[in-house]
């Protein structure tokens, strides 16, 4: 899966960066709820002093790709060719409870395309479009079709000043709970901790539940709501959600355009905790929604800042362990074997081994991965050693002393087929030829 | 380096194992002396109680790869088919203080057999040769010609035992600082810390000066050095001695005829601090013998123990970012260019975006990295975005409106050359195709 992903980033010129797993307590800290889950470092030496120092001030695991992402454009800004777009796919750390599809230690596929000052809108395309046709090429393993749901901050905060309701991130962390708690409990928590009367708490619902598939479509459905509510196309609040509006409806039609069916309009997408400025995203797959998004992200207009300088920028991370689980554990995906040697050579006695290595050699060289079987034991072992460790073919080294085999031969185990083998034309059977993920789906 | 070191593995029929980054604390405390060197976790929920806690019961960092092989075997011994061959290239940690070529996150590159009780001889010389024939593979990123230099625990201590030393293992720490601080001042820590007279240790020392290129070599230097030094052919010191002067003739007699001058005896490996039982493996790079060994390993017969099982092996690890910090400071390697795009797609205005867009599809769909303009800036400013990221090409699409451009046309911003592009037909020059390493060496 990360050779795939690395293939396709590189085809789409992002470039690869790799950062240390460690980050100051400070950065990791800045992002406010998620602080708990952070794992801190200690040297054995330091263990009984680790009271007096500042958490900030000690080193802990990043948790996600975006906190050293921030650092290092920063410190690298004087070399960056901006827009700058990288890629990183690097293992993060969260201290939460394990649970299925939860892990404390995960990896993540980051792409994230950052601007020095400013940053061209059609990025806010682009980068979902790069990470479908990613999922696109994972569905051979057995991932199914994935969507992206896009939404816009600026749509929904004018939409929610345009109802009078201010705690817009108050809102927008009540709406994020929808798919979990559904609605009556949503709306409940809007009016309990948001200020909410009933008709706003129904308002944000209902402009929840809207979702389109082309601009049009989308423009039209909200300004209904928008007339429903009372909302005033006047107003500062409706000029808001207009520019929300306008991105959102450029992408959807956009991506329609080039890969129909990859990203709709979804106006519950809310990415509450998040630093998001203005698109956010999220992703599911046909018929496992209840993975909940495997890939999310967003426009965030502050990653970093240097003086006066902002850097904004465009990202969505993959959740590669979850979906690897998924792939493993619901569709029955595996590896087509477990050695990737597709020969092993056979061994008929110790003092021939070196016979044995040649051939496992000269085989390589031609790229064909090759073991030698570990003792000269009798040759049912040695096939059972390949069948153990999935190993296609058996080759038999020619015998001198045995006038019955005259040439080297090679057994396939699996149909049982064996022929005499040349060793500088032999090719295994393109099926069996590499290791290979087998799905089940 | 990672891609080519995981071919010639996978080439050689290694599978591939990963392993959590935290192993219990009590797992990376057995090794005794590197303890000092640990990480140890807190989640930041813990910070304040964290000293009621003994460190065995802490999770930490591994330190390096067999901390975790051995855990791993022991867990899945049921489903292993032995001798298992496994290769693991992964981040390990370390306390250090930081210097040159030291770091405190690294990367590791390991090969290791693992054998269920007992493990034939001749992985002890096959190992070194697959790390000889990846590090070979290397040189073209500006490696130097590598030798592996091998010795053999029960060589040295038949020898010292035979000389009347017991204190093997001191014996052993102090020659392993020969390459460091000389033959006098370890001739001195030699009788002061290990009780040897002055004859003794010019003993060690003339044992750790000799080195041989063959077996028959080997064995003539040694019985010289044994009858000089009134070691019995009769006495059990010797007969241990000899086992060890067995399996080292074989390593160097084998590996001298399957690639000669990769490995040399050098019976002043000692590898002081580590768990070998038999050989033990140092790797040095021509010309950079400061370098220290850059891969190094050997027969251990207790990795691990179940009971009354146990699972003797024979490996070696390559530390990984310090031959790329050697490849980069020394040898001047780096990547021919930032960027992995092959072309950048030039845009026009941003109405024909899409148009560029779409060349830029058809390119990765035959495989060429292709970038998109990030603007339709003038087009001398696109150019010098391609320019900052290395990327060699810039295409420019055909421009109906301009009688001047009928077809699309493709610049070589290298070399000036610019000609008419068909987009399913048109391929980069070969040197321009990919992203490399190139080396000034």
């Amino acid at each position: 899966m990360i050779d795939r992903l690395r293939l396709v980033f590189e085809l789409n010129g992002f470039i690869n960066i790799e950062t240390r797993a460690v980050e100051p307590g400070s950065s990791l800290l800045k992002k406010g709820e998620t602080s708990k889950e952070i794992y801190l470092l200690s040297r054995l030496q330091e263990v009984g002093h680790e009271d007096g120092k500042a958490v900030e001030e000690r080193l802990g695991l990043h948790f996600d790709l975006t906190v050293p992402l921030s650092r290092y454009v920063v410190e690298h800004s004087g070399e960056l060719t901006f827009p700058f777009k990288r890629y990183q796919i690097q293992k993060v750390w969260r201290g939460e409870r394990p649970q299925d599809g939860r892990f404390r230690e995960f990896v993540q596929a980051d792409i994230d395309v950052i601007g020095n000052g400013d940053l061209p809108d059609h990025y806010e395309v682009e980068l979902p479009l790069v990470m479908v046709s990613a999922l696109e090429d994972l569905r051979s393993l057995g991932l199914p079709k994935a969507t992206v749901h896009a939404n816009n901050r600026k749509l929904s905060e004018g939409f929610y000043r345009g109802l009078g309701l201010e705690d817009v991130e108050g809102v927008l962390r009540e709406i994020d709970k929808l798919d979990k708690i559904g609605p009556d409990e949503v709306s409940a928590l809007l009016i309990k901790e948001c200020g909410a009367h009933v008709e706003q708490a129904q308002a944000c619902l209902a402009l929840a539940e809207f979702t389109a598939s082309n601009g049009a479509e989308l423009r039209r459905g909200f300004d209904e709501l928008c007339a429903q509510y009372g909302i005033s196309r006047d107003s500062d609040a409706y000029v808001l959600a207009s520019e929300g509006l306008d991105t959102l409806a450029m992408i959807v039609d956009e991506a329609d355009r080039i890969r129909p069916g990859s990203v709709i309009a979804d106006l519950k997408i809310a990415r509450g905790l998040d630093y998001y400025t203005g698109s956010v995203y999220e992703t599911f797959l046909d018929g496992a929604e209840t993975l909940g998004s495997i890939c999310s992200g967003g426009r965030y207009d502050n990653l970093a800042s240097q003086g006066s300088r902002t850097y904004p920028g465009v990202g969505l991370s993959i959740g590669l362990s979850r979906l690897l689980s998924y792939v493993i554990h619901q569709k029955g995906s595996q590896a087509s074997r477990v050695s990737p040697a597709a020969v092993l050579v056979a061994v008929w006695d110790e003092q021939t081994r070196s016979d044995s290595n040649h051939i496992a050699d000269a085989l390589r060289k031609r790229g064909i991965a090759a073991d030698v079987a570990p003792t000269a034991a009798k040759i049912g072992k040695q096939i059972k050693y390949a069948d153990h460790l999935g190993i296609p073919y058996v080759w038999f080294p020619r015998e001198s002393e045995v006038a019955s085999q005259e040439k080297d031969q090679v057994k396939n185990i699996i149909t049982g087929e064996q022929v005499d083998a040349d060793l500088v034309s032999w090719m295994p059977d393109s099926v069996y030829a590499k290791q290979q993920v087998v799905s089940k789906a």
